[in-house]
């Protein structure tokens, strides 16, 4: 199931689109006459093109259309931040080194590549077919095997490894290399104890040396510390969503993938905050309901199959498949934005995370992954990550990341409520009084209870603060007040939870590539002629115009007509150059430039072009402002080719005729 | 000269344009809950705004406008590049630190701040008029100054080291401090000597320790590094510029001046790549050659003065008070850029570099200055960097950044040829092979000259390469043979010069916000209101849709009238809340939206809507139709107000009296 196709279906010969994307500049290996660096690559005009094309759709289909709040946060981000978030502690993979050579392996991908190529040899051994397993989530290099038959006890025991691989950490991974003599294929060596290395890239904020802070992994904690601005920005409505595309940062122990695994990436996070209360409803939902999804849930997969079914997202959401109505408004949005710039709809499928591989406080969360040559990767996470951050970081800074509501009715609250004596509170504990004093907001009424006991008890009590000291607080009852009283509220005060739709919009760019592409036969060889079949949206440019030759009275006319299309917002190419007009268009044709127009004499004389149609290579005829039109209409999707072709006289000559006419 | 104004030539009241930017979100300090990180700023929603629709604006005039090459290269960059471009060893300043407090200072900064404060102290002393010095260049921390009155000598003395500010070194700096016993204000202490503080952010690339690498400081390098394939994608046509947009990183010592002087920021830099030979003339220099700009030249600030002379950009490169056509094109297409984004002509000017302020390589540069309320700030620089940066990495890699074009005449040439001999030279150097052998290539023909004889005196030849042993490589003469020889040529091989123009849009923006600001008065009220007059191509968004109230009949019209408006590609926003049509115009005034539609109750009967004008805040009210179509023709700026004020008629109902009319 892993061989890939062309959008035409035919199989997709990987090196031979890598070879003219290569040629194309789409994209290039970063500081490559230095050597390179793995993971990190340069986008070529093409592919920036497309980039800012995918982007500005992104940009238009749901910020916009969305009235979305977009920021722009910084990439630097101190340490506390993501400290408070967890990625300091959590945000690591295990890695070992091969003593021999000094290669540095990550340590999960190492044993389950060495126990993969054992069974598959194992297989080989027993003479059963093999069938290369795809692996949605890790391009991890493949370990060769060997045809060694192994012990059925011992094929089950790898089975089941493998199959819990996701939830070992760095000793048991490190004794799992030990007990199945687990070697690097490379050397022969076993590899050291595995060690954590967290994957944000550290440097350090200004010059002094204790200001150490990372490139932020993701866009979205920015997102959450602007919270309460943007909610006032809003004029306090809910729900809203922010939305931020920036780069974000991965020190990747060893990339390998291409664009799929990078250490420099383009993100689109969106973060929708919304009331908990009342089902996390959507009130566009109704606009979506129809939108069948092609899903493969957690149930299928903790089966160990991966079929997938197709269902209406509004029943999806409504068997309790996905988990609310605001999840699968977003998850009907994706699949709308990545059908809109061009995704193979056959290659698209949502899958569930399983109950392990979600962050513990997450409700739900599904990928859209896209079939590709390297198997289904994800290009797309959406999860409902609860009220989390918002928590985390209101916790650590007393700052009020939360929502008020007014109360139709009022009602009444009988509780424990702490009072701060900022007087005696503050000289007592300097620097850290914010922190303790938003530890001791943070606390639950049964701690507060407990807390005003002490204090009648022994005139002081003492509080858990993390960061502060030996982690315990002594607070003496002249500095604060802990009282059970009953109060009315006319407002509901609640932290909204988040639905993150978060967009790899590399990952997207090149499943793109891969789903459009396709090979022409060139007529009289067996050169087969790369084709990139881009909707005319996102395609890098939209026009190549041609001269028939470099003659000086098509000049004029090669000005006046790119001119025209700049002016309506078209962008064009000239291509002057000495080819022939059939290998301007091959080139193009590997541009994915959708449309062509060809200068002749002709022209000259009744100011009419040939507009070439990219896919099928057919040809229209007709006068500047016709052919004008019909781009304009092309390009903003309002017609398909064959209604031009129906509004407008055929072309017949041959490329290969007329570029052999003049000489 | 530094009293800034706003727009209608009032004082600019820089707290309160402050107070107005910070409520509307433009743009506020990251990670604020957190207590803030100098020099990181936040982007809100209309802020964002403003930077895509400049970069949108940057990008069709600059990339679509003259078919430049756009690439988008990673911010991460390895030691190796920057090391040869020079950063790692010259992108830095000196900075002391404050033994008592701890405070970091930025050396040149503080004995300018401190002698300038004696020389102001001096002349209040003397009783004479202090002038505020206008700083171009750096927004340095002003010491506060006391009257007492300097010696005739001591005051020649520090004019003389002001002067020369930039030309010293650390240990200078240091000498400076020590014999005018200059010290910090706060503590009244002797900083301590300068050390050289390098302002890249350091990192480390993959989970080596020895990838040290940095956050780019500019986006020039990855261009250069690319040349070859740029110029193979351009078929080999010369001249051609790539271009690129995208963040750099600069670790400011102690940045103060909110959105100038930044930590992270935003940059599109343009490199034009040029034949040296024939005078870097530009074909389409006769387009702008009458386009006056506002020069402040070398001489004049050598003499001490800061006055301009209007020229045009024909006569200045006529003259040679501009280098060379290709640099004079860009500083009129810089000046037309800046003119369409809107920036007040009257506070822009291109003020030449002093010969030690350019890099040793530099031609010739110009900086486009912005009067702000901080002095006038260099905004976009444009340098002639000859063809300095494509030959350092060329040396050093080995690879031919050069142009190779068919001469119309072949040329005999006869000179000192190298040629290796892999076979011996590869195992004799092993991995450093490539080094020795880029610096054989590198040598010039006297060096040759000398080698062939050492060869054939010694039998062996030493060769300087820097980064190789002790940097020296002594070369047995099978390894290499050294020739004069004749030869005919038929191409041209050059490297060509670069000239840059390089904007930094944060910077841009902030100028943008401050020439566009101005106030008003508020009717019956001594409240003045903040406007921002953005041309509506720049303006964050373009129309706000506000019905009379919270009447639900309005809403089918509030959805309609986007969905039209969005389909057309314009923003809108819907303001509904229940503030009064007065204070939600004021609040989008403040928002720089340009253009307000009402919906009333009239509108349910005849679908005609009034249409505001932000600037002169007079109304037309016309049908639907007639209202899209203006605002269509306003947003693309093919009309004016004053011409929709002829074409439809005014609607004199009064803001406040509207919204008082429905109670």
């Amino acid at each position: 199931n892993m061989s890939a196709t062309t959008l035409k279906g035919q199989p997709l010969d990987k090196a031979v689109l890598d070879a003219m994307l290569r040629r194309r500049m789409f994209y290039t290996p970063s500081f490559e006459i230095y050597g390179g660096v793995g993971g990190l690559y340069d986008f070529g005009p093409p592919g920036c093109s497309l980039l800012t094309n995918i982007t500005d759709i992104w940009r238009k289909h749901f910020i916009l259309e969305e009235d979305m709040l977009e920021v722009d946060c910084t990439v630097l981000t101190p340490h506390e931040v993501l400290k408070t978030s967890g990625h300091v502690d959590k945000f690591a993979d295990w890695m070992c080194k091969d003593p021999k050579n000094g290669e540095i392996l990550r340590a999960d991908h190492f044993v389950e590549a060495v126990l993969e190529a054992r069974l598959k040899g194992d297989k080989e051994a027993r003479g059963l077919k093999v069938e290369e397993k795809d692996d949605p989530k890790k391009k991890k290099k493949k370990a060769k095997s060997e045809a060694i038959k192994l012990d059925d006890a011992l094929v089950k025991e790898y089975e089941e490894v493998l199959a819990r691989i996701d939830n070992y950490g760095g000793p048991e991974l490190g004794e799992l290399i030990k007990k199945y003599d687990l070697r690097n294929p490379e050397t022969g060596e076993l590899p050291s104890d595995p060690v954590s290395f967290n994957l944000m890239f550290q440097t350090t904020i200004g010059p002094s040396s204790n200001s150490p802070g990372y490139l932020r992994p993701e866009t979205a904690q920015g997102q959450f510390l602007n919270f309460a601005k943007l909610l006032e920005f809003n004029q306090g409505g809910m729900p809203f969503a922010s939305a931020s595309i920036g780069k974000s940062y991965r020190n990747e122990i060893s990339p390998r993938a291409g664009l799929l695994r990078v250490r420099e990436f383009l993100m689109a996070e969106i973060e929708h905050f919304v009331d908990p209360q009342g089902g996390k409803k959507h009130h566009r939902f109704p606009d979506v309901a129809d939108v069948e999804l092609v899903f493969l849930d957690r149930e299928t997969q903790l089966a160990g199959k991966t079929e997938t079914r197709k269902v209406a997202v509004g029943e999806a959401v409504k068997s309790g498949l996905v988990d609310n109505e605001t999840l699968g408004y977003f998850l009907a949005r994706i699949h709308l934005f990545l059908a809109k710039i061009g995704v193979d709809q056959s290659k698209l499928r949502f899958r569930q995370h399983m109950q392990n591989e979600m962050a513990h406080y997450a409700v739900d969360c599904w990928d859209a992954e896209l079939l590709t040559s390297s198997g289904w990767i994800e290009c797309v996470g959406c999860a409902d990550r609860s009220a989390y951050d918002l928590n985390v970081h209101a916790k650590k800074t007393g700052a009020a990341l939360v929502v008020r509501s007014r109360l139709d009715e009022p009602i009444t609250i009988e509780e424990w409520e702490v009072d701060v004596e900022k007087k005696k509170f503050g000289p007592l504990f300097k620097k850290d009084a914010k922190t303790v004093e938003a530890a001791l907001m943070a606390s639950s009424q049964e701690d507060r209870e407990k807390l005003a006991k002490e204090l009648k008890d022994n005139g002081k009590a003492t509080i858990t603060v993390e960061g502060y000291g030996d982690g315990k607080a002594e607070i003496p009852s002249d500095a604060i007040r802990i009282e059970f009283r009953k109060r009315v509220e006319h407002t509901r005060e609640f932290t909204p939870n988040v639905i993150e739709p978060s967009f790899g919009i590399g990952r997207i760019l090149y499943a793109l590539i891969e789903h459009n592409f396709w090979t022409r036969g060139s007529e009289g060889t067996d050169e087969a002629r790369g084709v990139l079949s881009f909707p005319p949206p996102v395609a890098p440019t939209k026009v190549l115009i041609v001269p028939l030759s470099s003659n000086q009275s098509f000049k004029p006319h090669l000005k006046k007509l790119s001119q025209r299309l700049r002016s309506i917002g078209i962008s064009s190419r000239v291509d002057d150059s000495s080819a022939s007009i059939g290998k301007r268009y091959s080139r193009n044709d590997e541009l994915g430039t959708p449309l062509g127009i060809t200068i002749d004499f002709q022209t000259l004389q009744d100011n009419t072009f040939t507009l070439r149609d990219r896919d099928s290579t057919s040809q229209v005829r007709a006068e500047e402002d016709k052919i004008v039109e019909a781009i304009k209409s092309l390009v903003d999707s309002s017609k398909t080719w064959a209604d031009i072709q129906k509004e407008l006289p055929a072309f017949e000559g041959q490329e290969v005729d007329v570029a052999v006419r003049e000489k």
